[in-house]
Formats: structure tokens, sequence, C-alpha cells
């Protein structure tokens, strides 16, 4: 939940009179997000999402992530349009933060995915992938890749063992696996980063829509694709659910067929996306005020995930058959 | 901001499926109320609030706010309005808690009330009160009128000099003579109790609608116009704003003439009012868990208006003539 900054209705007022979407109707901040305020908006022409942006994140970041929605939106993508202000601005200031409206999205998230959800995800990721691989006029390196993770594990290391006895040597060995193998020249492109459950809304079943864009980055696709295998596929206690993977990554691949090299490096990208996981979720429980209201995600969850793609022998494991490479 | 309980998408659609409300369209929990967790609804019928009652609210008083809003409703005020399901029954159970969903009410609340707000709010609230008059199937003290005052300081009469060096002694005597002196024999009735300018709406300048009847109960008419008086006619620097006071008592009076007992106790029931905030947002600071990530509200500020009101000699001074007594 994520209500940061206040704002209040006359600011609001003024600031939405720049904007042609009529009077204020309604406004109430909403727990969507944990990086950013976001608020309801509705106006008489209709219902939209304020966000404001929190330390957090980085203000030069914030047009490739509006270029990005509003690519994807021209190229038929179900996801928030950023509204244009009279001068045709996007990005605004509201209470001393950067501020986007945004439209308002139908639908709902599901908590526990079904393998039918699981293919309308695997095919909606493709066409994603497809869709941003004309988004060129702006780039953003990926911060959460590989690169990314031993700065993280430093800021843990002293500390990880209270959360699991032994995890501080075990993140170190996983560490030094991936540093050495983590696969160059597979296809890379715009990557949503952060495909998790609550950031796709359903409709009557079907997919409807994708939201929060805010780790959108440029990085390999099939780690995008092993990202969600790891945010879909796995069961409440734990286990890999095989019919899960394997009708997220068919569907993927009725839509963008992965070529050998990236069905190779499956069970590696798998590995990577789950510690990644695992490291931010542990910096998050290590720096925790005690007494806060707001518990941050169970890394061990992810730890859990990461043992299992260590066990992983070949891509098969995952659902894929390696006879279905492009 | 508040949502205590988190209801899975699954849970909700099971629940929805016992109204007349159609299919979900759009869910997310929302920061308001401080006391139960709140989410806004879109279905096929429209926007509705679910509110989840927390641990807060005593189960057996929810047919007495259920029960007032419907009563309200049908006398013409605007206000959340309780839906009843295929069997009739309006508070439901959802993940463990009791459950309502009510109408969505348009408007948005002012932060820094004109005196034409004042006056708007003044006969509202006097539209209230005459509404509430044949509300007499259900029951409700007030828990928080005089007699629940001496309990309050007693949880932080310790303290309370943490906070302000001399608050102790001072409340202790500002309670012995609002004991003493509390008015019996005024006109009572069914009172908001907790008209704060974020539970009034307004929209174009109108207000609209009323919200948050957690606090309703059976009580002294004019403790809630006392009550009204602290929350709207006050200036941020602290001084009472006795255009605003003379506002909102005159458009009071228009739709219900106050007695000239009435009158003559506003000043010493605004006391109360002013000790009754003073008291509760004093227990709330003094019992913050360190680090948390609500602040609650200043109880200073409420200390500053007490202090306002022992300095009152006479009605006159919150802008009331006391030539205008029924």
């Amino acid at each position: 939940m994520a209500v940061y900054t206040d704002v209040s209705p006359e600011e609001l007022e003024a600031f939405l009179a720049t904007y042609d979407l009529g009077r204020l109707r309604a406004f109430k901040g909403i727990a969507e997000g944990v990086e950013n305020s976001n608020y309801l908006l509705q106006t008489e022409a209709g219902s939209f999402i304020l966000t404001l942006y929190e330390k957090r994140v980085n203000p030069a970041d914030l047009p490739f992530f509006v270029g990005l929605m509003e690519h994807l939106a021209t190229r038929g993508i179900d996801c928030p349009q950023p509204v244009r202000n009279r001068e045709g601005i996007a990005l605004g200031t509201l209470a001393g933060r950067p501020a986007l409206i945004a439209t308002f999205l139908l639908g709902t998230s599901v908590r526990r995915p079904t393998a039918a959800n699981c293919a309308a995800l695997g095919a909606a990721l493709a066409g994603l992938h497809k869709a941003g691989a004309d988004f060129t006029a702006l780039h953003r390196a990926n911060a959460l890749s590989v690169a990314g993770w031993r700065p993280l594990y430093e800021q843990a290391r002293d500390r990880a063992d209270i959360v699991s006895p032994g995890l501080s040597t075990l993140i170190a060995d996983e560490l030094s696996v991936l540093e050495a193998r983590w696969p160059a020249g597979l296809p890379a492109g715009v990557i949503h980063a952060d495909l998790f459950p609550d950031n796709v809304f359903f409709t009557d079943g079907r997919l409807s829509g994708l939201i929060d864009f805010y780790f959108g980055c440029n990085d390999l696709l099939a780690y995008d694709v092993a990202i969600c295998l790891n945010a879909w596929c796995f069961e409440p206690d734990g286990a890999f659910n095989q019919t899960k993977g394997r009708a997220l990554l068919a569907a993927y691949q009725a839509e963008r067929p992965l070529g050998a090299d990236e069905i190779a490096a499956l069970p590696l990208l798998a590995r990577g996306a789950a510690l990644r996981f695992l490291l931010t979720r542990l910096v998050d429980w290590l720096n925790v005020p005690p007494g806060a209201l707001v518990r941050p995600h169970d890394p061990l969850e992810y730890l859990r995930k990461l043992r299992f793609h260590r066990s992983v022998t070949s891509p098969r494991d995952y659902g894929i058959s390696e006879g279905t490479a492009a």
C-alpha cells in the first residue's frame, strides 16, 4: 500500500485545470504499488490514476517509463496510457513530486494463477516483447540484472544468516556462478522485469491489461520469461507446477518462438531471476524499521525457488520441449 | 490510510456472487478511514465502497451504523447507502471480518474550509439532526462523551507531560470542571460525532455528501455543533475564525434553531469537544510503535483549541447572537 505524499484537493484541482479532463468528481488514495503514491481520480472525463513519483524513483528514468507506456499503447498493448496536459506534456509536478496522470485500466489481478492465466500471461509477455522491439528512442539499463546483484549482496551479507543459517555463503556461491556464466548475446529488448500477478489484470478470465512499468528496462527477453516462471508457476507449498510452466512457455512461443540458445539458458536465467528477488527482498527485510506497519515480502520464498532452479537438469523441467526451439 | 485486511480477488468474487451487482470490473484498496479496511469496487452495476470492520469496531455496534445510514438515505441525506445482498442482508462476512458494501459517493473533501463551506456544513449538520430524529429503532451511547474521558486520561496521565509540560495537570483540572458542569437536559438525538472536513464531500462547491458514520451515536445535538466548530472554524495558525463560526451557526440555525439553553452551553460543549479530541489523539500519540509509518494526529492542535474555548466569555465569541435563540 502506498500513499507517501499527501495531496490536498485544492492542489489537485489546480493541477487538473491544466488538463482537458473536466472537473474533479472524486479522489482517493489507493493501495497500489510500493514505490510511489497513487490516487484514483474521477473527473468528468472518466477514471484515471494519478502517480506521484517518490524518492526511490530516479527522475531521469521517468521519460523512459512514460515513453514506453505511450509506445506500447500505440502498439495495441493494454496498459495505462499517459495523459498529456493542454501543453502536450505528460509529466508534471504536484506536491513537490513528479506527477503523471494515466488512464484507469479495468480488471482485477489473480492471487492464485491457473494454467489458463499462465498461458494468457505468456502470450501477453511475448506481445509486449514484440511491441517493444521498435521502442529505441530511449534506453534504460537494468540496474537489477547480474551486475547489480553483488552490491545488493554487500548490503546484506553480514546479516543474511539471521534470516536463514548459511544464506550468506549460499548467495556468495550462487553469485560467483551466475557472474561467470551469465549468457551474452541472447536477444535483448524492452522487458517489463516485474510482471508479477498483481501487475496483470483479468476481466471475465481474459487478460485485460498490464500495469506498473517502473522496472521496465532494456535486457535479455528470455530473462523476462524467467522472471515470470518464478512469479507465476510455483505453488504456495513451494513446488514448481510444470503444467503452468508448459502453458506459459507454449503460449509465449506461439507469439515469439524462443531460440535454442534462449531455451538452453533458461535454467540459469531462472536462477538469476530467483536470486534478484531473493536479494531485494532480503535487503528490504533487513532494513524494516521496528514496529513498521508494512511487512516486506518473504525472502525465503525466493530461496526455495532458487534451490529448485539449482536442481533443474534440463529446460524440459520447466515444461518446454527443446524440439520447439525456433 | 487503511487496508489492514487483505482480500483476494477470488474471495471477493465469491462474496459478490451473493449480490445483484453484476461482475467485478476493478478492485483497489483505498486510503480512507483509520479504523477499518476500505476498498473501491467497480462492478457492472457501478462503483461501491467495501468496508471490512477491524478489531477496534465492536460488531455489536454495526447494526446501529448500518441502520442509521439506511435511515438517513431514506430521509434524503446524501450518505453511503448500504447494499443488501440477494437475501436482503447488508452485513456479510469476508476474509474473516464483518463486511459491508455501500454506494460510492461522488465529491471531494476540502482541506481548508471557506466560510461558504462552513455554512454548507452547518446546514447539512442540522439536516442530519432532523433526519435522525425518528431513528429510534436502535440506540448507541456515546462512549467518547464526558463519562468516557477520565478513562482515556488514566491511560495518558503519567506520560502526558512528555507531549507538553503541565499537560497532565491541565487535563485533570479541565476534566473536573467539565464533569461537574456538563449540561443535562439539552435536546438529544443521533449525532455524527466526527464530522471533520475529510468526512464531508463537495462537488462544484456544493456539499454533496457525508461519510464515515462509525462514531455515530445518541448524544446532545449541540455537542455535535461544538465538535464542528472545533473541526471547521480554526485557522492553521490556531486562531478561531469568527466569520466561519458565524457562517456555520447561522446556517445551522436556519434549519434547526438552537434553544437558549443550547446557545448558553456552547462554550462548555466546545471545551468538551476539544478535550475529547485532545485525549484520543494524546493516547494514540503515546502508543505509536517506534518506526511506525502512520503518524497520528497532533494532540497539541486540540490543546490550543481548548485554551481558546477556556478564554471564551460569551457564546457571541463563536459568532452567534444570543438574540437568535429559538
